[in-house]
């Protein structure tokens, strides 16, 4: 039974892998950079991307797909930022997986976005599995969880392009040590690129909104 | 083939139930308590399961299954208190399983033992579904995390007997009202006890601690 129960798997995350490769590829073609955005649940994945929005919003079409278990908590939150988004429901599945991710962005319409965000189910384990079709794979870990997660969830470490460390102001309180945690994601992944941040205040949010320019501009020019 | 994996799925669930049953029988017959202990990554599991083993640790016999999906810092942290300790790795998945708790209780070996906890992965999603064949489910939400979280991951609050709020020192920089979530998690289960407590002070133990004893007396008692 265990034997039939990996084969199962092992087919269906190679049938994801082709389908995230289409929507790459389809992404590229129109012009649309896709980030997966990926956290524990309360990390700030939605506060870190209403500042985004904020600071994007004026010169970049955005849309944001809103994927939760159940509720339209964050879908509403984020709709009265004026960024065109949609709630998923991954019908009590602790990931968005390739063909949801398709299905989510055919009824969203991408057509004249420059960037859109997948903000993923909260949790550390499941999302790092499924390939979604993203050029960008950002992970939020947020100082109340502790510097020693990426000991213990080493895969989204391994797959993630960048880690923002979130709620630095609240640093003062907790036994958080970026660096640490930092070196030890990078234990994992070497490149990954480490930015603390506090969307609360707002502070530390230059690198990243650079970086994400960098990644709009360069979907343009690639088309 | 979605409808093979649907299959495969309820499948291996029907037998994890079974093998679940199976433990709790084997638990009670032998006088001990089994505790499921859930909650996100950093929600604060360990430093929960610290002052309890602090508060039980003089009077019964403690046992802690600390599962993650790699590293050993939780068990050498839980180690120090002198209770009996042993490291579960899931293999990369997201949660425990009965059959992978059944053997996690044979390893560590739970003859003369009053109460023993399973610390499972850190995760608000997969943990829900799978019952261990526990007596206790616990679940902990940490005042950072928001106090929306019973409306985004329902089947957690659903399937837990116990909801502990935890770092309620936290509570005056966080936006985190204590009765809005434990009204959110009881639209799920009316019965859940709700517990606002701070394992770094120690404050609001004692009605977790009475439950427990209580419990670990019925236990005694029924054997």
């Amino acid at each position: 039974m265990d034997y039939k129960i990996i084969e199962t798997k092992e087919r269906v995350l190679a049938d994801n892998d082709k389908e995230a490769e289409e929507t790459r590829a389809r992404m590229q073609k129109s012009g649309t950079l896709l980030v997966n955005l990926m956290g524990s649940p309360g990390a700030g994945k939605t506060s870190v991307l209403l500042r985004i929005i904020e600071a994007l919003g004026k010169k970049y079409r955005i849309g944001v797909m809103e994927a939760d278990v159940d509720s339209d908590v964050d879908a509403k939150t984020v709709s009265a930022t004026g960024a065109k988004v949609i709630q998923l429901h991954t019908g009590g599945l602790c990931h968005m997986d390739a063909d949801m991710t398709a299905r989510g962005l055919a009824a969203l319409d991408t057509e004249g976005l420059d960037i859109v965000f997948l903000e993923n189910v909260g949790n550390l384990v499941c999302p790092a599995e499924f390939e979604v079709g993203a050029d960008l794979r950002i992970m939020i870990l947020s100082v109340p969880e502790g510097d020693d997660k990426p000991l213990k969830y080493p895969l989204m470490f391994t797959v993630s392009d960048v880690m923002l460390v979130n709620k630095t102001d609240t640093a003062p309180i907790f036994d958080f040590d970026f660096n640490r945690a930092c070196a030890a994601a990078r234990t994992r992944n070497p490149d990954i690129v480490c930015i603390p941040l506090s969307a609360k205040t707002g502070e530390g949010f230059e690198p990243l909104i650079g970086l994400l320019k960098a990644k709009i501009k360069e979907r343009r020019r690639g088309q």
